[in-house]
């Protein structure tokens, strides 16, 4: 079946959403403000507006249902944005899914359909992929007790109470309800901008490992404690950093990164030598032997460091979970519409964020594609793709869900 | 002229001055606290008892007038401590400048003899050698009423008034008063100890030289951000301290020391790369060219790494004072002194660490003396010195001050 998106809307639809919680050329709209609402009541208007059963659930999904009785696609992405970031993130995906569900219905075919989710938080002010969670089951009342935004610390209950939801049930995902699952997203790296590519299909989602590292050696005083005796954990840290530089490069795969994002010295003065020294070690990769590569390398150092001294260093993992494999069928028909409507213009690739695809990967076949990203920019208002891109994503999404529900 | 302390005497006081705010095997009696106060009371009785005109300033300083017309000496040095840190560094210094006022006394001297003055706050609790910038004149009543307590955020001018010192007037030191002015401190570093060495005479206090480094570069997804493409300003900084680490030693002094002791990433988030990093350096030596030679280095390096890219490094002076040159003459008293007392364990060497007797020498002869501190630890409780290096040196310091007296 031919199902042909409307551009133009979905373009008007994203101008619209910029439009509320605007900061400079992006959005300030994080989970359960009252701009962010805003959102979700106008979204659960447009999907009533073709008919669907529409509502926000107890956790801030926005939830549809197409009265479509045969086979059916769940298709969406978030509505959130990190505070004052950027408008297509997430916002993207909700619109592509609603210009398609809109497109199958306008393409006449009341018997398939698609249910459009924006799925909440996955943008994580509340802990992280917080809807998809509630949806899967995973998320716990005890849990939901215990969260409170990152930035402000207001209660998730009292948020949720705030936005009128707090008597609301939370909504548990049928699989059985779906062929599986899409989601669009802007690349938020360089490389379709750099490859001159218009659409990317993701292959799988990567994991993310990420361990703490603890350092100790000795506080002493700046002036009088002589550079042949000091167990400074600072330079014991720097170190480590850079026998981590110098490996890495020879373990990696083609597409791993690893990033030292966070370091503490402590006690962190001038005039005191660090006695303990702390920092986060993230990296990525879509492919498990890398990854465990990566990490057997990180065992090795540590090893290292703590045979050379005279500081020695403890390294705890904390977060250690598996790539998510897109479904071979869905990337076959993003891959079909792709050459359609960009041809020669695309290119499998694995996406190096999470999204909520991965979640609903673990209940049913999922799939997501990519449009460029001007600059590699996201997570900063300055993030934006051309409108010929966004325009281009829309019809290839809608014609994917089209090859997709005639399958 | 001889003067013969009471070492036994000298340990007591110093059990005494550890018995009030004991911590540990250590003290922790900030400035102005209410343990601070009772040590600087009961030092003003100990001087009132031996004759001498005794009190506490508006600032804090304890001060002490001997009645003898003659030749006089300033001795002394700190009586609080860091927070929860040794007993012995700034009493010992008090207590050696007593211990020679009293011996002096008891030699049958009342033409001649010492001040003893505790300076107020040299540890810094609120901002650096406060009682010593009072007395030559520097610190200005609005620099009184901007400083608080960095630990608890007391105002000085509350911390003052809730002492009973809030109408007491600031004294000004008049330096045509003395013939110099000498301190004793425990080394805080290892090197008597480690030179098998009893005495140490400080030939100079070392300058501080401190900078701020700023590395920018561009805050990106630590995910989506390929590393051929990144500017991670902590990947910067962490290579701007190994090309230190590397060029440091081939262009310091024998003695030079150097330290990284704060470092933030920022924003420091495990997922983000970091945008923008910042750390100070800070190294000290005694002798001026030295440090104009680290600072070239400094300068070579933030060049080299500005030339290399892809982030950027701007560097900012905090902090460049000159090394205080201890006085000759005191030097050869002190050297006579300990040749006398403890003969070939003793030796000249520069002091790491700063003292009130850098701010002294700027207004008159000043010198120091050193004893070892076991294992070099200072600023902890378990800062310590045997009690045999404890009463040597009360010996050679009432020898030196005999000596100089004398001379």
């Amino acid at each position: 079946m031919t199902v042909k998106a409307n551009p133009e809307r979905a373009l008007r639809d994203l101008y619209h959403l910029r439009s509320i919680g605007t900061y400079k050329t992006g959005v300030h709209r994080p989970t359960l403000t009252e701009d962010d609402l805003v959102t979700r009541h106008w979204l659960v208007g447009e999907l009533q507006a073709i008919g669907h059963e529409a509502w926000i659930d107890g956790i801030g999904n926005v939830i549809s249902h197409t009265p479509a009785a045969g086979k059916k696609l769940l298709c969406g992405s978030h509505l959130e944005s990190q505070n004052r970031a950027g408008w297509l993130d997430g916002a993207l995906g909700v619109v592509y899914g609603l210009e398609a569900a809109r497109a199958v219905v306008e393409a006449g075919r009341t018997d398939v359909g698609v249910d459009v989710f924006a799925f909440a938080d996955e943008e994580g002010h509340f802990g992280s992929f917080t809807g998809s969670r509630s949806l899967t089951g995973e998320l716990t009342e005890a849990d939901i007790d215990r969260r409170a935004d990152r930035t402000t610390g207001r209660p998730l209950r009292q948020a949720l109470a705030e936005a009128g939801l707090g008597d609301m049930p939370r909504y548990r995902l049928d699989p059985s309800r779906y062929a599986g699952m899409l989601e669009a997203h802007i690349e938020q790296g360089d490389w379709l901008e750099s490859e001159d590519l218009h659409i990317g299909i993701v292959t799988s989602i990567v994991a993310i490992w990420q361990y703490k590292l603890v350092f100790e050696g000795v506080q002493n005083h700046a002036g009088t404690t002589r550079m042949a005796i000091r167990k400074d954990a600072g330079v014991a840290l720097r170190r480590f950093c850079q026998r981590v530089e110098e490996r890495f490069p020879d373990v990696c795969g083609e597409r791993s990164v690893w990033t030292v994002g966070q370091i503490v010295l402590e006690p962190g003065a001038p005039s005191i030598i660090p006695g303990r020294a702390e920092m986060t070690l993230q990296f990525r990769d879509a492919d498990m032997e890398t990854l465990l590569r990566l990490e057997q390398t990180v065992g090795e150092l540590v090893d290292e460091a703590n045979a050379a001294g005279p500081c020695t260093v403890a390294w705890e993992t904390m977060n250690k979970n598996k790539p998510a494999r897109m479904d071979e069928a869905i990337q076959a028909a993003l891959a079909a519409a792709a050459e359609a409507c960009a041809p020669g213009k695309h290119a499998r690739m694995p996406s190096g964020a999470g999204h909520d695809a991965q979640m609903m990967a673990q209940l049913m076949p999922a799939g997501m594609m990519f449009i460029p990203s001007i600059g590699g920019i996201s997570h900063h208002w300055t993030e934006n793709s051309t409108d010929a891109d966004i325009m281009r994503g829309a019809q290839v999404y809608a014609d994917a869900v089209g090859r997709l529900l005639a399958g």
